[in-house]
């Protein structure tokens, strides 16, 4: 459990992902009125942060052990205003104190001094990656890996409507995810780690399985960080295509899990606690994940 | 200056401009240790925030009567945490007192429901409008749009790294940039004012004069937020290939021209307070504005 604080985002995740055998991520996506009841406070309320810290404390609670990283999701969070800021930085504080790698689900993306900016605070809240958006092109990413944080660059997301994006057919055969893909290969290549892999990963979403492989290609050495597994109806046997080869620790392969809404709303069931079931989803994922990805 | 609340972003927007006579926008972009003496504080202290605040609001009663809107840098208040946030939604709140559009330049973009969390975010904070990024799918746009706000996409920004995306050639001939612009034209024909604009704008970089006519020409009823002008080498001839055509109030000629650094930081001159220089430059970039584009 020793981790230098020095080490390489991409060393640490890896590190973190051995620790529990799988690539499990469980992301924070807290909505106030679907937090079981006993966090819920009157909508508009200052007590609705409040329930959104406490449900939180208590996923990280729950997954500790079973989960190598959580994914806040800031938008989550920035509904709520300065109370919702607040929050997030003490719902990440928590989880790296429970040994959980922090990846921020933020999506930024600005150019020069504004992603330094941004950089700023992704860093002030304690986040030890986060993902960001590369449409204004990959110099925009670089302020990000020089605060010393870990990266996902959006290449081919999880929901439908990506495709009228990143599925466009550029002129030398290549498509806009692929392209986006090189980017992540090129910025990676001088900022490799002692695992094989480096901090500039990419989003690659489940849900695009039939692009995944093509993807990885590209990209050897990326973490690539998988979102629409569970409730979008990614399966295990999706993210196998981005499964690095050859025979390596589950850390080095290379992917990195995420369920949101089908781990931290899995209650009620029956005769368990919210914070049992969110434990037992958390846990199938783990199982799941490593039937099919080694 | 009686404007019904409910009236589009579009048609408000055109209003400002006209009622100022030129489509000047002035950014605020506080950075800690750029700002006039009387506003800097031990870095890293709460009173940080409260400089930025009383800078802010100093720009605002500087520029009002002579620019039409300002564009908050989400950014440099994020980097100050919850205290950085709470200005921000102060800042607007003073800035909407004075009569001003407020464009929030956030960037943001995300799928599904967490699009609508950035939205209420923004709408939380009293955001006219935001920037926002399109990879994701044009469908991403449309919670922003279905929360009242206007939005600005990401088209053709103003840094030169931006080509490597946004410039790249597609089979079908277009740039990335121009299937982005299509994008914004299919999504603004159900959403136009009574003025011939649409609620859904774009960003186009002055910088990026070369590529602005043919954009122009896919997006035609689109507002267009201009970045670039001034501390980044945009002139106003750069703008005038964006002026919608025809014989149009000051409003309808389609273009918000943006400067940040080149304004607010117009300061030191001789025998001139630094908010004095920030109203003569903004005076002077609505007479330059005011030449070029008619």
């Amino acid at each position: 459990m020793s981790v230098a604080p020095s080490a390489r985002f991409c060393d640490r995740l890896a590190d973190a992902i051995d620790r529990v055998g799988a690539p499990v991520c469980v992301g924070l996506d807290p909505v106030a009125d679907r937090l079981p009841m006993q966090f819920r406070a009157r909508p508009g309320s200052d007590d609705e942060a409040v329930g959104l810290f406490r449900f939180c404390v208590g996923v990280i609670e729950a997954v500790r052990g079973h989960a190598a990283a959580v994914k806040p999701q800031s938008a989550c969070f920035e509904r709520h205003g300065a109370s919702g800021l607040l929050v997030l930085r003490n719902v990440i504080g928590a989880a790296r104190a429970a040994g959980l790698i922090v990846v921020l689900d933020a999506k930024r993306g600005d150019i020069g001094t504004t992603a330094e900016h941004y950089a700023a605070a992704a860093t002030g809240v304690g986040a030890d990656a986060v993902t960001v958006n590369g449409y204004l092109g990959p110099e925009t990413i670089e302020p990000f890996l020089d605060a010393g944080l870990g990266v996902f660059v959006l290449v081919r997301t999880s929901n439908p409507g990506g495709d009228a994006v990143q599925s466009a057919r550029l002129a030398d055969g290549r498509t806009v995810a692929e392209m986006m893909a090189d980017h992540v290969a090129a910025l990676g290549e001088s900022r490799r780690g002692s695992r094989g892999l480096s901090d500039v990963g990419a989003v690659v979403g489940a849900t695009k399985a039939a692009d995944a492989a093509a993807l990885r290609a590209r990209m050897a050495d990326a973490p690539i960080l998988v979102p629409g597994y569970g409730a979008q109806g990614g399966t295990a046997d999706d993210v196998r295509a981005l499964v690095r080869g050859g025979s390596r620790t589950p850390g080095e392969r290379g992917v990195l899990v995420n369920a949101s809404r089908s781990v931290i709303y899995a209650a009620p069931r029956e005769a368990e606690a919210w914070d049992e079931a969110v434990r037992r989803a958390t846990r199938e994922m783990g199982e799941d994940l490593r039937r099919a990805v080694g």
